[in-house]
Protein backbone atom coordinates (compact mmCIF):
# COMPACT_ATOMS: atom_id res chain seq x y z
CA UNK A 1 0.00 0.00 0.00
CA UNK A 2 0.63 3.71 -0.70
CA UNK A 3 -0.61 6.16 1.35
CA UNK A 4 -0.44 9.90 1.11
CA UNK A 5 0.94 11.46 4.04
CA UNK A 6 -0.03 14.85 5.08
CA UNK A 7 1.71 16.95 7.37
CA UNK A 8 0.53 20.48 9.05
CA UNK A 9 2.81 22.67 9.98
CA UNK A 10 2.37 25.88 12.96
CA UNK A 11 5.51 28.02 13.17
CA UNK A 12 5.72 30.20 15.68
CA UNK A 13 8.27 33.19 16.05
CA UNK A 14 9.12 33.12 12.84
CA UNK A 15 11.78 35.70 11.40
CA UNK A 16 9.24 38.29 9.92
CA UNK A 17 11.13 39.94 6.97
CA UNK A 18 11.16 36.22 5.69
CA UNK A 19 7.22 35.76 5.77
CA UNK A 20 7.17 38.65 4.29
CA UNK A 21 9.80 38.55 1.22
CA UNK A 22 7.83 36.56 -1.40
CA UNK A 23 10.85 35.63 -3.52
CA UNK A 24 12.28 33.56 -0.97
CA UNK A 25 9.43 32.17 0.52
CA UNK A 26 8.72 30.78 -3.21
CA UNK A 27 12.59 29.48 -3.56
CA UNK A 28 13.19 27.97 -0.47
CA UNK A 29 9.68 26.13 -0.80
CA UNK A 30 10.98 25.12 -4.18
CA UNK A 31 14.03 23.86 -2.59
CA UNK A 32 12.16 22.23 0.01
CA UNK A 33 10.14 19.81 -2.36
CA UNK A 34 13.21 18.83 -4.68
CA UNK A 35 14.95 18.24 -1.48
CA UNK A 36 11.63 15.87 -0.59
CA UNK A 37 11.87 14.37 -4.31
CA UNK A 38 8.37 15.95 -5.23
CA UNK A 39 8.07 16.61 -8.56
CA UNK A 40 6.75 20.17 -8.86
CA UNK A 41 4.11 21.01 -11.49
CA UNK A 42 3.34 24.60 -10.68
CA UNK A 43 3.91 27.20 -7.96
CA UNK A 44 1.30 29.98 -7.95
CA UNK A 45 0.99 32.88 -5.16
CA UNK A 46 0.08 35.87 -3.60
CA UNK A 47 1.78 38.58 -1.77
CA UNK A 48 -1.34 40.16 0.15
CA UNK A 49 -1.32 44.04 1.22
CA UNK A 50 0.00 45.13 4.17
CA UNK A 51 1.55 41.89 4.49
CA UNK A 52 1.33 38.14 4.03
CA UNK A 53 2.46 36.06 1.52
CA UNK A 54 0.21 33.02 0.49
CA UNK A 55 1.67 30.20 -2.21
CA UNK A 56 0.39 27.09 -3.47
CA UNK A 57 2.84 24.35 -5.28
CA UNK A 58 0.59 21.67 -7.49
CA UNK A 59 2.60 18.62 -7.50
CA UNK A 60 2.31 14.99 -9.30
CA UNK A 61 2.06 13.61 -5.91
CA UNK A 62 -0.48 16.35 -4.62
CA UNK A 63 0.14 20.04 -3.24
CA UNK A 64 2.02 22.03 -0.99
CA UNK A 65 1.00 25.54 1.01
CA UNK A 66 2.51 28.46 2.53
CA UNK A 67 0.83 30.99 4.30
CA UNK A 68 2.19 33.64 6.43
CA UNK A 69 1.25 36.26 8.88
CA UNK A 70 4.83 38.33 9.64
CA UNK A 71 2.60 40.92 11.90
CA UNK A 72 2.27 37.91 14.31
CA UNK A 73 5.80 35.65 13.03
CA UNK A 74 3.48 32.80 12.03
CA UNK A 75 3.42 30.43 9.47
CA UNK A 76 0.82 27.79 8.14
CA UNK A 77 2.50 25.18 6.30
CA UNK A 78 1.44 22.02 4.51
CA UNK A 79 3.04 19.54 2.83
CA UNK A 80 0.91 16.77 1.25
CA UNK A 81 2.47 14.08 -0.68
CA UNK A 82 1.41 10.98 -2.01
CA UNK A 83 3.31 7.66 -2.87
CA UNK A 84 6.58 6.12 -1.58
CA UNK A 85 9.21 8.03 -3.25
CA UNK A 86 9.16 11.63 -1.47
CA UNK A 87 9.94 12.55 1.69
CA UNK A 88 8.01 15.15 3.55
CA UNK A 89 9.55 15.76 6.56
CA UNK A 90 12.78 16.65 5.20
CA UNK A 91 10.60 19.51 2.79
CA UNK A 92 9.46 20.51 6.68
CA UNK A 93 12.93 20.32 8.50
CA UNK A 94 14.11 22.64 5.84
CA UNK A 95 11.16 25.28 5.93
CA UNK A 96 11.43 25.24 10.22
CA UNK A 97 15.05 26.12 9.66
CA UNK A 98 15.36 28.62 7.13
CA UNK A 99 12.12 30.31 8.73
CA UNK A 100 13.77 30.12 12.35
CA UNK A 101 10.80 29.02 13.87
CA UNK A 102 11.05 29.47 17.46
CA UNK A 103 8.26 26.95 18.21
CA UNK A 104 6.80 24.65 15.78
CA UNK A 105 3.38 22.37 16.16
CA UNK A 106 3.36 19.69 13.81
CA UNK A 107 0.09 16.96 12.82
CA UNK A 108 0.68 14.40 10.72
CA UNK A 109 -2.10 13.06 9.08
CA UNK A 110 -2.30 9.48 7.11
CA UNK A 111 -4.58 9.96 4.03
CA UNK A 112 -5.70 6.99 1.88
CA UNK A 113 -4.66 7.25 -1.87
CA UNK A 114 -4.33 3.51 -2.22
CA UNK A 115 -5.71 1.10 -4.31
CA UNK A 116 -6.92 -2.05 -2.81
CA UNK A 117 -4.13 -4.35 -3.06
CA UNK A 118 -6.51 -6.77 -5.63
CA UNK A 119 -6.80 -3.63 -8.11
CA UNK A 120 -3.27 -2.39 -8.03
CA UNK B 1 -10.05 37.09 17.93
CA UNK B 2 -10.31 35.38 14.40
CA UNK B 3 -8.78 32.02 13.51
CA UNK B 4 -8.50 29.96 11.23
CA UNK B 5 -10.24 27.12 9.87
CA UNK B 6 -8.99 23.97 8.38
CA UNK B 7 -11.40 21.28 7.37
CA UNK B 8 -9.58 18.11 6.30
CA UNK B 9 -12.47 15.83 4.11
CA UNK B 10 -11.27 12.33 3.02
CA UNK B 11 -14.47 11.19 0.92
CA UNK B 12 -15.35 7.04 0.16
CA UNK B 13 -17.67 5.56 -2.53
CA UNK B 14 -17.46 8.84 -4.36
CA UNK B 15 -19.32 8.59 -8.02
CA UNK B 16 -16.11 7.49 -9.95
CA UNK B 17 -17.01 9.35 -13.37
CA UNK B 18 -17.61 12.68 -11.29
CA UNK B 19 -14.05 12.28 -9.93
CA UNK B 20 -12.56 12.08 -13.36
CA UNK B 21 -14.02 15.59 -14.08
CA UNK B 22 -11.95 18.35 -14.53
CA UNK B 23 -14.57 20.32 -15.57
CA UNK B 24 -17.39 19.26 -13.33
CA UNK B 25 -14.80 19.57 -10.57
CA UNK B 26 -13.80 23.19 -10.78
CA UNK B 27 -17.28 24.31 -11.47
CA UNK B 28 -18.99 22.58 -8.27
CA UNK B 29 -15.08 23.97 -6.14
CA UNK B 30 -15.96 27.15 -7.67
CA UNK B 31 -19.43 26.87 -6.52
CA UNK B 32 -18.84 25.19 -3.19
CA UNK B 33 -16.23 28.25 -2.28
CA UNK B 34 -18.75 31.29 -3.16
CA UNK B 35 -21.24 29.75 -1.26
CA UNK B 36 -18.89 29.65 1.63
CA UNK B 37 -18.30 33.44 0.65
CA UNK B 38 -15.00 32.96 -0.05
CA UNK B 39 -13.04 35.36 -2.59
CA UNK B 40 -11.26 32.73 -4.97
CA UNK B 41 -8.25 34.62 -6.66
CA UNK B 42 -7.07 31.73 -8.67
CA UNK B 43 -7.81 28.14 -9.22
CA UNK B 44 -5.46 25.80 -10.86
CA UNK B 45 -5.33 22.44 -11.51
CA UNK B 46 -4.19 19.08 -13.69
CA UNK B 47 -5.86 16.26 -15.32
CA UNK B 48 -3.62 13.21 -14.71
CA UNK B 49 -3.28 10.14 -16.82
CA UNK B 50 -4.66 7.70 -16.48
CA UNK B 51 -7.19 9.00 -14.34
CA UNK B 52 -7.12 11.46 -11.39
CA UNK B 53 -7.74 15.44 -11.26
CA UNK B 54 -5.87 17.79 -8.61
CA UNK B 55 -6.97 21.54 -8.21
CA UNK B 56 -6.14 24.22 -5.77
CA UNK B 57 -7.92 27.18 -5.23
CA UNK B 58 -5.70 30.51 -4.25
CA UNK B 59 -8.23 32.31 -1.90
CA UNK B 60 -8.24 35.59 -0.07
CA UNK B 61 -8.90 33.39 3.36
CA UNK B 62 -6.05 30.91 2.22
CA UNK B 63 -6.80 28.27 0.08
CA UNK B 64 -8.81 24.73 -1.06
CA UNK B 65 -7.83 21.80 -2.94
CA UNK B 66 -9.56 18.59 -4.46
CA UNK B 67 -7.34 15.53 -5.14
CA UNK B 68 -9.26 12.46 -6.52
CA UNK B 69 -8.90 8.74 -7.40
CA UNK B 70 -11.44 7.97 -9.37
CA UNK B 71 -10.47 3.88 -9.28
CA UNK B 72 -11.10 3.85 -6.20
CA UNK B 73 -14.07 6.24 -5.39
CA UNK B 74 -11.92 8.32 -3.04
CA UNK B 75 -11.23 12.32 -2.95
CA UNK B 76 -9.03 14.27 -0.30
CA UNK B 77 -10.64 17.68 0.57
CA UNK B 78 -9.03 20.21 1.73
CA UNK B 79 -10.90 23.64 2.80
CA UNK B 80 -8.82 26.39 4.68
CA UNK B 81 -10.23 29.77 5.67
CA UNK B 82 -9.42 32.75 7.93
CA UNK B 83 -11.69 35.55 9.30
CA UNK B 84 -15.16 35.28 10.11
CA UNK B 85 -16.47 36.19 7.21
CA UNK B 86 -16.89 32.62 5.76
CA UNK B 87 -18.78 29.58 6.15
CA UNK B 88 -16.84 26.36 5.47
CA UNK B 89 -18.66 24.20 6.05
CA UNK B 90 -21.08 25.16 3.79
CA UNK B 91 -18.74 24.39 1.34
CA UNK B 92 -18.17 21.11 2.54
CA UNK B 93 -21.63 19.67 2.72
CA UNK B 94 -21.86 20.93 -0.97
CA UNK B 95 -18.68 19.18 -2.31
CA UNK B 96 -20.01 15.86 -0.17
CA UNK B 97 -23.17 16.27 -1.93
CA UNK B 98 -22.39 16.92 -5.23
CA UNK B 99 -19.31 13.62 -5.00
CA UNK B 100 -22.15 11.36 -3.66
CA UNK B 101 -20.01 10.31 -1.45
CA UNK B 102 -21.15 7.23 0.52
CA UNK B 103 -18.70 7.58 3.72
CA UNK B 104 -17.10 10.95 4.88
CA UNK B 105 -14.27 11.20 7.43
CA UNK B 106 -14.18 15.07 8.90
CA UNK B 107 -11.31 16.53 10.40
CA UNK B 108 -11.49 20.28 11.76
CA UNK B 109 -8.42 21.78 12.88
CA UNK B 110 -8.34 25.32 14.53
CA UNK B 111 -4.99 26.87 13.31
CA UNK B 112 -4.28 30.60 15.02
CA UNK B 113 -4.10 32.95 12.43
CA UNK B 114 -5.19 36.01 14.25
CA UNK B 115 -3.18 39.43 16.01
CA UNK B 116 -2.40 39.23 19.83
CA UNK B 117 -4.97 41.24 21.43
CA UNK B 118 -2.68 44.31 22.46
CA UNK B 119 -1.73 44.22 18.46
CA UNK B 120 -4.87 43.79 16.60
Amino acid sequence: MSDGRHLILDLYDCEPASLDDYDKLEEWLEAALLMANATILRIIGEKFQPQGVTLLALLAESHASIHTWPEIGYAAIDLYTCGDTTNTQKAADFLIYKLKAGKVEQKDLQRLTSLPPDES
